[in-house]
C-alpha cells in the first residue's frame, strides 16, 4: 500500500498523518523484559497483535523462533519471510486449499483443531501436525475437555501428528487482582492439563499478555500485545511500557473549546473505547477526525502534531500500512524525533 | 493486497472469508432511489463511505460526476481513476506538498478551509479553489459563522477562488422524528446560509444519508452510506436497503450453546456496536472471531457460511481489500450465489 516513490521521512514532522509510530527504545525494553521472563521457546509470540514480519524478525533476534498466528494470511506471510521454524495456526480454519499450499513449501506448520471437520481440513489440506484446541472457559473455540482424547485419536487416525494441546484463557486477561487471576488461571489450566493427559504430546500452549506472569502450567505462552501495548493492558501494572502511538495533525481549532485532529475511527481499534490524547480529553471520534477538549497546556496550533494512544493494539495496527519507528527518548519535541526505520504491516487482511 | 494469481471465485462458497459482499440488485436500487431524489449534481457522493473508485464509477454512471472525499489519499485515487470533473476535499488538511501534486495533474480540486492555516496550505500547495467550511452545530471542523466572510476575503487575497460554503450537520443524522429532524436541520442550515451571504459563490454543500431528504437548504448533498447502508442507518426508515454484508465461515460449534465464525474486530467497524448475525444473537467479537448464540434455525455446521450485517459501513469497508459483488436475489442458498464482479477497495489508508 505504500508508495515507494515517496522519500522516506527523516522525522516525525515529515510523516503523512495519521501515522502509526513505535518508540524503539520502549519496544526494545518490552522485548527484553519478556525474553527474560519467558526466554526462547517459553514464548510463542502471537503475530496477530502486530501483523508485521519485520517486527517478528526482531522477536526472533531476541530468541523466540516459534510463532503463532490467527489467520492463514498471517502464516503465509511468515512463510514468505522465512520465519518457518515452528509455526502454529492457533485458530480453527476450514480452507483446505490454502492450508495445503502452506505445507507444500516445507515450513513446519501446526494447526489447532477442535472438531472432526477441522481435523479433516488439516489432513485434507496436507498439514501434518496439530494441537487439540480445548475450551478453557472463554465461550469461543475449543472442544470440551471430555472430547479431547477422542479428537486426538481421530486426528492421528487421519494421519496427523498430535503435538499436544492449546487453550486460551482470554476471559481472564483483564482480571485485576493478581491472586484472583492466579486462582482462576489455575482452574482454567487444570482443564487444559486434564485434556493433555488424554491427548499426549509435548506442547501445552496457552496464555497471553494479561496472564503470562501467572500461567505457570502451560509450557509455552502465546503473547503479542506486550511488545507494543495499549491503554487497556497498561492498566494492569505489567512490566511493559506503551511503545505504540498514532501521531495525528491538528487540522482545526475552535475558540468554543475544542480542537480536531486527522485520526479517527479508521485509525484506531474502537472496541475498547476511545483512544487517549496526551493533550486533552477525547470527546468523540468520527471516521477521519477526533475532537479533543484541550488540557492545561492549552489549545494547540493548526498543523501541530500530537500523539494519541490506542485502547486496543491489535485492531489498531490492522488499520495501518506500516509502523514508523522512532529513535531517541520521549518527552522532547515530538515533531523533531528521528524516524529510524519503517516496518511494513504486511500481514493485513485474510 | 489481492493476490492476482488466485482464481476469481465464481460463487460465495468459493470466497476466502471473511469477505465483504455487495448485493448488486439492492445496491442498484439504492443508487436509483437516490438519483431520483437528488439527480446529477444535487448529490455529491462521499467516497469516504466506500473507498472504491470502481464503486464511484457506478455512481458516475448514475449521473453524479462531482464527488467529495475526506482524505488526500482518496482524492489521489479518484484522480488516478480519471474521476476528476469536480472533486471536493470536504475536510481540512495541512499537507502542502500532496495538495500541490494533486492540482498539478489538471483535475478540478476544491478544498475546505476553516482557518488562516488551511487557507495557507491550499494556496501554498497550488490548489486554486476552496469552500469555506462553517461550523453548523457538530463540535468538529468549521469556522464560526461570524468569521466566514473574513476568511473568504483572506482566501481570495491568497489567490483562491472561493466557490461557496459547506457545513456538516452530522449531529442530526440519527434524529429519529422527521419533523424534529427537519426543524433542527433548518436551524443548522440557517447558520450556513447566513455564512453564505457573507462568503458568496455558487455552492452550499451539506448533508448526509441521514438528512438528505429534509435538507432542502443546501444545493448539493454529501452522502455516501446510502448506497451500501448499515444496521444503524437501517433503523431510520430510509428508502435504501442493506446492500452490504460480511460473509463468514463457521469454524467451531459448541454444544453448550454457541458457534464461532471467522469474522471479528478486524472485519467490522465496532464504534456503532456489534454486527448483526442472521443466524442468532451476537455474544461478543474478538480479533478474528465472533461468538453467536444460535436462533431457532439451530446450530449451523462447521464450514457453513453465514452473512453478518455491519453496524457502521465506513469503518467496516476500510478494513477490507475488496468488495465481492453478488448477483441474483437474496433469500436462497448463500453459498451458491454467483460472484459477478470484484470492486477493489483502492482508497485505503492516507
Amino acid at each position: 500500500m505504500t508508495d515507494a516513490s515517496r522519500v522516506e521521512p527523516g522525522s516525525i514532522g515529515e510523516l503523512t498523518t495519521p501515522a502509526l509510530v513505535v518508540d524503539l527504545a520502549a519496544f526494545d525494553r518490552n522485548v527484553a523484559a519478556m525474553a527474560e521472563a519467558l526466554p526462547g521457546p517459553a514464548l510463542r509470540p502471537h503475530v496477530k497483535a502486530f501483523k508485521s514480519t519485520a517486527l517478528a524478525a526482531r522477536l526472533a533476534d531476541a530468541g523466540h523462533h516459534r510463532f503463532c498466528a490467527a489467520t492463514i494470511r498471517e502464516l503465509e506471510g511468515m512463510v514468505a519471510a522465512g520465519l518457518t521454524e515452528d509455526l502454529l495456526l492457533a485458530n480453527e480454519v476450514v480452507d483446505y486449499r490454502r492450508l495445503g499450499r502452506l505445507a507444500d513449501g516445507g515450513a513446519s506448520i501446526t494447526v489447532a483443531v477442535d472438531s472432526p471437520e477441522t481435523v479433516a481440513a488439516a489432513a485434507g489440506g496436507g498439514v501434518s501436525q496439530a494441537l487439540i484446541d480445548v475450551n478453557v472457559g472463554l465461550p469461543r473455540c475449543g472442544c470440551a475437555v471430555a472430547d479431547a482424547g477422542r479428537l486426538a485419536e481421530a486426528a492421528r487416525a487421519a494421519g496427523l501428528e498430535v503435538r499436544g494441546v492449546m487453550g486460551y484463557e482470554g476471559h481472564l486477561m483483564m482480571v485485576d487482582d493478581l491472586d484472583e487471576k492466579r486462582a482462576k488461571v489455575e482452574k482454567s489450566m487444570g482443564w487444559l492439563l486434564e485434556a493433555h493427559e488424554a491427548v499426549g504430546g509435548d506442547i501445552v500452549s496457552a496464555g497471553g499478555t494479561g496472564t503470562y506472569a501467572v500461567n505457570t502450567w502451560a509450557n509455552e505462552i502465546q503473547a503479542g500485545s506486550y511488545c507494543l501495548m495499549d491503554t487497556q493492558y497498561d492498566t494492569l501494572g505489567l512490566p511493559f511500557e506503551m511503545a505504540l502511538s498514532v501521531v495525528a495533525s491538528v487540522i482545526s481549532v475552535n475558540a468554543r473549546g475544542w480542537f480536531v485532529v486527522d485520526a479517527g475511527l479508521k485509525a484506531f481499534g474502537m472496541d475498547h473505547g476511545n483512544p487517549t490524547s496526551l493533550r486533552g480529553e477525547v470527546m468523540f471520534c468520527s471516521d477521519e477526525h477526533t475532537t479533543i477538549k484541550p488540557d492545561d497546556l492549552g489549545m494547540p496550533a493548526v498543523g501541530e502534531r500530537i500523539a494519541m494512544l490506542p485502547a486496543h493494539v491489535d485492531p489498531t495496527v490492522a488499520k495501518h500500512p506500516q509502523f514508523w519507528v522512532t529513535g531517541g527518548e520521549a518527552g522532547g519535541d515530538l515533531t523533531a524525533r528521528p524516524v529510524v526505520d519503517r516496518w511494513e504491516v504486511d500481514l493485513l487482511h485474510w
